[in-house]
């Protein structure tokens, strides 16, 4: 006999996992579409033709292919099988894959379905994604992502509205947050200043470390990457800039650097005002890593004292994402949540509503089979109050009964036998403080409603 | 360029297929919740070895397989490779599969969490599975299953229960329905009442198709499975019985059909007397097709003028699902939705509320830049009054924003320009009628929760 398992890096959720879990995404599907962003699921699998060369070299290599049905080998050079090239044979017996992310799968939707979306088009989507990625703490196989993007439109209060999202959203969730900005424009701008403006995605992939390295760890990455003493110090000096006026004094011959800076006041000044739970802090040292950004970036950090983590939730412009699949020119601008992280901090505060640890609140117990009926159909009613609700599988003795209740941490144990039956009654006992009471079959539900 | 296009078999789902889709699933777990099951998520991959042999030959064809990834062929014979024999390749280049039900995950779940879980274990569930079927209309290849199950206990009250949750579920849902009910015990002593208890599957395979293929069908399908056409005679009198009366004359001689029919007059008791809102039919012709059942099993059916259609849902009692992963002896009994199946219905019937296909309450436009940033913060202020609200993307000519406001179906169109942020008012036009108001900033967010 198999001792069953589950593959590495994937992970079963119980029901009070499960319960949490919906709760992140109940919360933020709320968010989503008081925002106005509309739903869209797309399929787990999609054709490797859609997905590959979108993630890099080592992202084509860590997607999940889905190997041909039936005789798959059968019009395989048997050449190319001699060689044992597993790369090169990939194309020959897979043509789907696991989906990576849900900007890819977006960006498909919105080229395949652009003459009957209306533009700007606002959409959310919490979904699985996988990744072959070696699984370590925190690094799953088979992961969540819940986005919310717009597309086809340049408007800045988009930037502005998304910033207020992740305000309402962690508000919400329970989370303290620091909300991060910053401009593609500026750092390009920074580049300039440091002249090295033509390996500008080299300065941003080693600043995006910061948080992660720190300074002395950014400046040893930048001389690995042949940045030069002069260069480095430049970036370094940027990078420790106290007050804007000084950033603006060093990027004032960037036109890029301007219009960025520009760009970030303008969705400040849509911010003026409003009432934020959250900080709005712009940070010239977030780079946020994907290539594709081109405009503001974002970034959302947890603000709990004790607390080292990851951000929690990042996005940012990208003028073109679309391109790829045939259509130019439709700018967006979208932010993710990091469902993952999101329960770990909650965890880590002890702040998920307990309400969700409980998942009974009256358990029904019967001394023999005529009242078991009886308690089946209180149970009933009770149920279509709303109530949690149970009864035990069999009549019978009560202690195994009690035992029962007490695992599912029922805070009722509602106990009817011969007498309860003919009374129309039921016996209920405060699982807390052994407490009892005599309610009638009438009064129950109301009367559990309100205990 | 690519023209992108997605795997044959699968679907997207926009916005309103999307807010539709979620209106059924929520509508199932608050039934699911309310009626004491507790949410289990299992991953999308499984290793073939949980997935191979559990449902048949045919099954383990149309399982998705998953390459493995890196140098997938390193270790494989290059005489096996040579021999080009695709089945005896997979074990050694795919080790996972995809989900093809929620059964099977769910027993290996059941055994790995052994010791941890209470028993009974009421779980539901709602993923997506995927099989490699030919698709056609209506046969996906990858679609979501809704399925809950008590596992632990062989208490009837559990069957009278699932009965009263479809009862429930489906009047949730505002589709009317007949529940079958049978007992596998009922079919077998009809086969030992014809004389054919040693082919009791063949017989149940055929009588399944009753519903498909009419009793010329069955008659048909019983004479090419080889049964005599005496024992077809038999079991076709079996099938056209009357009245429970006769039922109980036919099967006096079988203790397997007394014990069947003894169990569903139990489940009946716990019936009586509740009030249901559909019909529950005894049905001595329900087969489901399964082989795994071994007690009550259960079939509903649209009472809808006029539709033919397949059931919405099945279910049944198994009497040892885990033993296949070293845990027996676990009774369990459980139903499933068909999501599809009843979108499709829910659509025939135009019956998904209506609020499903509107996405926008109200559209703000604005004349100019600053009326545009007195506008993002009225939408703001109105959203946090739960109202669905949007802002159109740039300030300027109306034509332009009144087109958008019809294409997104507003029902509201809120104008500012400079009177209206001087005097800190709105103007609300009624994209219905034409009529026009002007209200305060104060008073808004109230006054179109009202309109």
């Amino acid at each position: 006999m198999q001792k069953p398992s589950i593959p590495e890096g994937t992970r079963d959720f119980g029901p009070e996992q499960s319960r949490r879990r919906s709760f992140i995404f109940d919360t933020l599907r709320d968010a989503f579409i008081r925002f106005g962003y509309e739903p869209l699921e797309t399929p787990a699998m999609e054709n490797l033709s859609t997905l590959l060369g979108k993630y890099g070299e080592e992202g084509d290599k860590l997607l999940f292919k889905i190997l041909n049905n039936g005789d798959y080998l059968k019009d395989v050079d048997p050449q190319l099988l001699a060689s044992k090239d597993s790369a090169q044979l990939i194309p020959h017996i897979s043509k789907r894959g696991l989906r990576y992310d849900l900007t890819i799968p977006f960006a498909r939707y919105v080229v395949m379905n652009r003459h009957a979306l209306v533009f700007p088009f606002k959409r959310y989507q919490i979904q699985p994604v996988w990744r072959a990625d070696r699984p370590q703490r925190g690094r799953y196989r088979e992961f969540y992502q819940c986005d919310a993007d717009v597309i086809g439109s340049d408007s800045l209060h988009y930037e502005a509205e998304l910033i207020v999202l992740y305000d309402y959203a962690f508000t919400k969730l329970g989370i303290p947050v620091v909300i991060k900005v910053n401009h593609r424009q500026v750092l390009y701008g920074i580049a300039e200043a440091a002249g090295v403006a033509d390996r500008f995605m080299d300065m941003t992939v080693a600043i995006d470390k910061l948080d992660k390295i720190g300074l002395d760890g950014v400046r040893k990455e930048l001389a690995d990457r042949n940045f030069s003493p002069d260069a480095i110090a430049r970036i370094e000096q940027a990078l420790s800039l106290n007050s804007s006026a000084e950033l603006r004094h060093l990027l004032s011959k960037s036109s890029a650097g301007m219009d960025g800076l520009a760009e970030l006041d303008t969705v400040s000044a849509y911010l003026e005002g409003l009432l934020l739970h959250n900080e709005v802090r712009r940070d010239i040292t977030l780079a946020r890593g994907l290539t594709y950004y081109t405009g503001c970036v974002f970034e959302v950090v947890a603000a709990v004292e004790g607390l080292r983590m990851g951000s929690l939730g990042g996005g940012g412009r990208y003028a073109d994402l679309t391109g790829v699949f045939g259509l130019p020119g439709l700018s967006g601008v979208g932010i993710s949540f990091g469902a993952d992280r999101i329960y770990d901090v909650l965890e880590y505060m002890n702040a998920f509503p307990e309400i969700l640890s409980k998942s009974l609140h009256v358990l029904f117990m019967a001394l023999d089979t005529d009242s078991h009926r009886y308690a089946f159909h209180l149970m009933s009613r009770v149920r279509a109050a709303g109530i949690r609700a149970e009864l035990y599988p069999e009549p019978g003795k009560l202690k195994k009964q009690f035992e029962y209740a007490a695992r599912r941490r029922a805070t009722w144990a509602a106990i009817v036998g011969e007498a309860e039956c003919a009374n129309h009654t039921v016996v209920l006992k405060d699982q807390r403080t052994g407490s009892q009471y005599t309610v009638t079959a009438e009064e129950l539900p109301k009367w559990l409603a309100e205990h």
